[in-house]
């Protein structure tokens, strides 16, 4: 098929140049922000006396035709088109004839393609911005359901101190709204409008870029025509929030799974949710969990290819960077699998408290409990510590846990120690005294719920924004 | 040497475990915010009740005085105490005897490196945010020096169209402006307070957690204590800055090479910043470009090494973690030596108009006025492009500019040409005629100007913040 | 639908847990390796008396309809059936019926999955080195089409000496020559075979994993059973071994696009490999240079996704490693096609001897000679470097060349110039007399050429031991 | 200081820039290197005649001289000139005088650092091949003490079948012989010589490369000049399979860990091998394992960071290429550390084979020997998988184990169950039916072991070829 841009060419294009250099495959996913943009260019350039009325009105009526060829089905891609945006234009003036070719006045694919992606970029923060949320208010439900289930706490994997599960599921809550935060950057580094740069440096048609920002919602207009037309920073900057976001899955995920394993049993998750073996009729494996943990490398993957691409490529406009989207469009759908799924599966899941209680009973994290008594009577943390490092030894030694221990064997290691210490050193002690702001007390607990529903609350003041920030 | 942490175990530590687990080597540099942290900590004890007003002066006359020894250079930190805490709090006790042992009360290393490492970021975050702002301005006086030089925008390396040398110094601006306000989304979630965390759980003491904020001017206190000690977000953020920044100036540093070369010439750098060669005498290589543009591979390295670490870490805190400094200073300082070392090679450096002229007028650069200009009598651009480019063909095969062209040939194209059409497509006609919004033309390169230097002027405001946000 | 591991269950699968889970969209291409393998396992079986030999038969022939039935495109693959081992084998049930069940004796998805993977990479390495032989001929003949052909050659961008562009391309071609080679370490490490180590610890059946090797015409066997199904080291190693091979591309890339440039004008690429622009007429873009230089960060994301995946994975199998193929699939397909087009592109490219000629003769690039000249009549390297360094300065202060200047004037910075000075320093001197082994003198350039054709003729054998390793 | 290249410049290095572009504080580390190649480069000078061959017996007494002061800790490094090279070649010149600037004829720093580089990178693969080697060891001798500890084998960290715990820590063993095997590779590729490439082109000087090669134990040399100063494979080579080893060791630590927490208990490290907590007294934190899973991504990133570095250079040297050796350095660190500190680890490693003994009895991980049992009476295994998965549905719901139930029970489920089924499903039975090759059987593990000291014995060779290939 004969090329839009041919004129200067003495022959035509290798079929594998096409196939390689094509990118309708995947840019076709963005038909509607091509033609969305395409449709608010026409009517600018109609307003500005570039084009006439009736020829944007032609043109208008033509775009909206093709939209519902393509939303109905009706629509074929050619991969010698290259692109969305020359498979719609040439559909255009097989539709409308020669008038179809003025709608790439004043512009170039450099900054077409450069709009649908920051128009298909803010659609899919708006709808991410709400996946978070859900997440967000499904660990803030696992967090009320349980409200006084105690767990140890872990460090090095290692028991550490007793917490409270709901503390636990916070503190994931805590990290997602660092995400959401994180997220606002993104859109307002996305909301930039970029037609109008041409294909690097403007355009000598008096064209009215703002009102073209206002007709598809655009909160600021690129201010220089090379910067517009070559920036990919939303899209690092996107694949850096999806690439953290992941890596707070993947930790929740090792959690999940270690949590559904034999040796822990704190958790069962629902049958919905796993998936059996094939040659081992007894297994029920956490997938969805191990599936998350594993797409986090995906992400990253595509983080660093993108910046690999980017890197040391000289203004304006490369090929390289039509690399953009694939890892782009990929790292959206893993971010929104990732966190509708499991939204779910926390919503799900049912918490073994039994298990959990056992595991911190049996066990020595109640030791800095056990310090701190020290202390709270005059020692020098340093040496409280040293005391309750050798009780401990001796319990190893004797198979018991402090709790076992008599006052007699107490004061052997500190005269300190009197009848108040095994009420000190109980779980629920350990627990409720952790009263510190943001600690794993119950009192603490309830206050971190409170404060997560109040930025719930405003997360959805911004998420209105998106959804009037969006065509 | 005794291990502060010894009391359980049977045998000491293996030494080469000791040179393996051991950070001192590294996060010595943090010394200043450890001593300053942990007097804000010994301080806040006291107020609390938690130990005596007289324990408290001792501490923390204790610790001024291992301040200035540190900064007199007559401390030697030891490899067996592991970090730069356990130096700290070692030496202490050895100034000021057991009551040294009371600081780490209600506090563990997990919060206090957490906090050491909030504070020393927040403090290089002022710094680079100025130096960003310095390496603008000087991007802004480059643009101011030469308001008139024309040179060819490139796309695909491919000569496009004409533009303006200021013009392409101001893309470079704005990237810088989008990385200034990705730190500052940086400052915003680095600018939480989380000691009191305590190993993960909070504390059984009745600290307040908000005062040691406000003495350390910290705007924001974590709200759950396992995210507290377990968020290294902070650090893959401020790493995924630097690492869109240093894209940025590896751009720059494409081009600078590209412009340094025989071939382009249309720079020459300072002889200060660049270097020779030990065999070819007459070598000039633009070196610093060149490294900067290397050193951006190491700081995707880090960012890639630190996503890579925390994935899949099951709360709280686990070693792996240790491995978050060494990543997060070197890139502190690749950021730091860049911007530094590039504001002031744009200063220096003097740009050849004589070869840019030539350039941009012996060349095709100018085709696409050509086409505008058939739009303008009318031809749908589709059609304007195709006898432009045929007309490029022709002029390729008698080996003439479009400039070189008689009327008559123009015509032999398209009827519509008339004799505006040499006055058309001029360069500087080119590239005043692009004069819409963002545009390369002088009227918009003047604008662009006028509106960095307000933005630079309210990052101002930002970057005071950052200073009243530091101790 | 049922799934086959489902007697444990009490509930449905998530519908969106199947999508998330499956990974029938992207395995499917494996398809004729599943079904190969599975073909030997069931004769395998047969052979060992686990299985009848009529039940084999009937199973072998109902996998060679299937396969019929794919390759005629007859087979609609279902996600809820979740691979292409389900899939295959419960289409094979529907054909067979209940016997059909017993295919899945002494094996695992786990192994089979392994054994498909293993197979489908022997037979792209057996292609892939075939293109590379291809490119390092390409590059051979471009050698050989130019034997004359001198250039600049460049450090840091800025000339250095002058070149024959026949060296330049040998260099290309040896660095093929070590990917070469570094896929036959890939290959020796993918070649060995995992099926009977069943889900992760063998099997309780008397199978003979050395015939199902034979058959499959694998040269070895895992000795270690979970070892077997948690390997993925071949793959790691061969998106490793791509990345390297997509960075000598990116590197010729690189220069393809420099080259390609007004400011070079050194080649001409065939129109075929290029392409226009929407915007601007007169533009040729070096597009598959730009894509490939691009699709080079490509592949060193999905490296990096996939030692991301792989890192800290108890043994043996997890879900996570499930993402192990669409990564690989992608390298694959990225690495053929850019072999094939560079091959290609370099046969049809024209190189612009003028353009070359000129660029080497305007330059200091025999700057060195000269100081060799002076070495060669006794001064000290060092000296010498010094003396020719001044009078390069002299030279660009007075713009002349050094060919430009009178004997006086090399006598006033060193009395040891003689008249030969001038024949000393020529380009034709300069290139012919880098006669040291891979050096760039006529001499050298033939005897690479000449050893470079042996290589490829070994290269061969290696190729031909592929070919035979596969089924 | 004045430069060695300085002639043609007018004006002195910035002293940032000294800073910026010095590469003597990490290259140092190169010093043996640096005058090792420069005696095996001054002999052959004199012996082509090139120098007299007493100015190479001064310039070599004087490098030993200077080899003598760096070991003895004699000299100082100076930043301003740059690198260990020309640190080295001034020193030389300011012991023996101008004739030291003899030393630089027919090189330059290109070919010269290259050369440092690959003696360097070759003289540490030697001591990583035996630090693996005797990993390996650690790890069949782990094997050997405990021939008949039972644990569970687990897939989805899901107990899935019993396995012995020598057949899991020889699947690490395996895991190594790849690595070593791949080092091989890098070792190949790594053992080739640049030398006498000079900048790019060769020289002009009648060298022997061949001799230099001889006289430095180097298998090849660069058959061509502009792929010897610009080749970075064998560092990159190196890197990727660094970064497979360390995922390998990022594996086993996982488990190190799992295995040490309380839930599993499996092991018990040596106290020299553990730390513990600032504040929690009871704590024996597994350090060592979570350190070197955490480097794990540090050398990743090494990988990233060079791999990216390289992409898109034009040939031949670029200074890009400066940043090719502190990640590499690190990498090799890291590497030696964590292979010594994991023999050492695994050596002194205790197993629990009560706890594992326990978790192997209360479990399905019988599961799949009953439907095998059941296979083995003629059921198809799809049915018999069903069979059992209703089977333990029941047992759930029973609170049982499969060998808990009677005869009966196991009747309701197939009329194929007979008196035996007990027997078949003994955790003893389990493990030693699975005799397929490479199975977890006593024989099979027995088997293992033996064939794994064979490989290391051949292992010993291939290290003994290392050993003579070093000077």
């Amino acid at each position: 098929m004969a090329k839009l841009w041919g004129g200067r060419f003495a022959k035509e294009t290798d079929v594998m140049v096409d196939e390689f250099t094509s990118s309708i495959s995947f840019d076709q996913r963005m038909y509607k922000e091509d033609i969305t943009g395409s449709i608010a260019h026409a009517g600018m350039l109609a307003k500005c006396g570039i084009i006439a009325e009736d020829e944007a009105d032609t043109i208008i009526e033509g775009l909206k035709g093709i939209l519902k060829d393509i939303e109905a089905g009706n629509f074929s891609f050619e991969v010698s088109l290259e692109d969305i945006h020359m498979n719609i234009e040439q559909r255009l003036t097989d539709r409308i004839g020669a008038v179809g070719g003025k709608l790439h006045t004043a512009r170039s694919r450099n900054d077409q393609v450069a709009l649908d992606t920051h128009m298909y970029l803010k659609k899919e923060i708006k709808v991410i911005a709400g996946l978070i949320m859900d997440f967000e208010k499904a660990l803030i439900e696992a967090a009320e359901k349980y409200p006084e289930a105690i767990m140890p706490g872990y460090t090095h994997l290692q028991r550490a101190q007793p917490i409270l599960f709901p503390h636990h599921m916070m503190a994931y809550f805590f990290m997602l709204t660092r995400d959401f935060s994180r997220l606002n950057g993104v859109w307002e580094r996305t909301d930039i409008m970029p037609l109008g740069a041409g294909a690097l440096a403007g355009t000598t048609f008096p064209i009215d870029r703002h009102a073209v920002a206002d007709a598809l919602k655009f909160g600021q207009v690129y201010e220089n025509s090379m910067d517009a037309v070559s920036d990919r920073d939303y899209i690092l900057e996107f694949l850096s929030f999806a690439s953290i976001l992941m890596m707070h899955l993947s930790r929740i995920s090792e959690e999940v799974i270690l949590w559904s394993s034999s040796e822990f049993q704190f958790i069962e998750l629902d049958d919905a949710h796993c998936t059996g073996s094939s040659i081992m009729p007894q297994k029920k494996n956490p997938d969805i969990a191990e599936l998350v943990r594993g797409k986090t490398g995906r992400v990253f993957g595509h983080l660093m290819a993108m910046l690999t691409i980017a890197k040391g490529l000289p203004l304006a406009y490369n090929k390289d960077l039509q690399e953009d989207k694939e890892g782009l469009f990929d790292a959206i759908d893993t971010v929104k699998f990732s966190l509708t799924i499991y939204a779910a599966m926390i919503r799900a899941m049912r918490i073994n408290q039994d298990r959990m209680d056992n595991a911190v009973r049996n066990d020595f994290s109640n030791a800095t409990d056990m310090a701190d008594y020290l202390v709270k009577q005059g020692l020098p943390f340093r040496q409280a510590h040293e005391v309750v490092g050798k009780c401990v030894a001796y319990c190893i030694e004797h198979k018991k846990w402090l709790m076992d221990l008599t006052l007699a064997e107490f004061k052997q290691f500190s005269e300190l120690f009197g009848e108040d210490i095994l009420e000190a050193i109980k779980v629920e002690t350990c627990v409720g005294a952790r009263n510190s702001f943001g600690g794993t007390s119950y009192a603490q607990v309830k206050r971190e719920v409170s404060s997560a529903r109040t930025m719930v609350a405003k997360q959805q003041t911004v998420l209105d924004g998106y959804i009037k920030g969006n065509v």
